[in-house]
């Protein structure tokens, strides 16, 4: 079942050259991508408009109805595993947090790896404060913690890796 | 210092374009890479002939008096990170196994890790029984495990993460 849409958006899963930049915009806006990051954000969508599937980026777009974007996600297998899959990020405009958009392109995500016959969904995120609600946002959606990496990013910055089980079609977690 | 070279091997840090065959055959020669890693070992080495350092990969090969290959390295920093790397990983001809070309070539890459600013070494294995030498090998370098993400790589098949500290230019772990 797909989860409801929140109310004036819908959800498109084709790449247009035009979300490189409103994903660009939307990254620095929510103040939690680091110009880097917002970098390979961009590059990810232009790459996938010129090379098509072949990247292994897969695209959710929450598009308002003047067809301006309200958040996106990217997902993607994992190389060389048969069925863990990466959530490189969820991205929601700060104007439109709190009306569980992200939570919706979240389920659909897992929805849409679950029927691709994925398993494991790893979520990175840091453990800086300042991302106590990115944190917070993942394990009320049923992630667990299954590692923390001290230093990763930076001294003093902390990898956090979250893992949700899905069961291939049904999405039900294996275990705790 | 540089570790001293085993017998009869030089270390070279350029990548040459029939490095992509040789290290193909050393890879299939060990049986511990699948052959999806195999590929993605020859790619890189492609890649890196093709476009050279932007790739962000590094290799140090340990070179016969013949110029054949007797085993190589591949390491590089990790994207998004301040001073983490990666080390991709070390195939040694089975053939000439136990004669510390694997130590010597890590010790190698840790040194110029170190030099390029590098303070933390990552090395992801795999959890199955057929590598308890690799984890061993880690181990007994100074490595030690800082994450195991069950079924990463498959079902019944963990990620073992080690990590080993180094200061930049000094290469003494900083802690446990």
């Amino acid at each position: 079942v797909t989860p409801a849409a929140p109310v004036g958006l819908s959800l498109r899963d084709t790449v247009r050259a035009a979300d490189a930049g409103s994903a660009e915009a939307l990254l620095h806006a929510t103040g939690f991508f680091r110009e880097e990051e917002v970098a390979i954000g961009r590059e990810l969508i232009d790459e996938t408009v010129a090379r098509g599937a072949a990247t292994g980026y897969s695209f959710l777009f929450a598009d308002r109805a003047d067809g301006s974007l309200a958040g996106y996600a990217c997902y993607g297998p994992v190389p060389l595993t048969e069925s863990s899959w990466d959530l490189y990020w969820i991205a929601v405009d700060p104007a439109e947090q709190g009306r569980g958009i992200g939570r919706w392109l979240l389920e659909e995500c897992e929805r849409r790896i679950a029927a691709a016959g994925g398993d494991q969904v790893w979520v990175d995120t840091s453990g800086r404060d300042q991302y106590a609600p990115t944190r917070g946002f993942y394990q009320s959606a049923g992630y667990t913690v299954a590692a923390r990496l001290a230093d990763f990013y930076a001294p003093g910055d902390a990898k956090v890796m979250f893992v949700r089980r899905l069961v291939p079609d049904g999405r039900i977690p294996r275990e705790g």
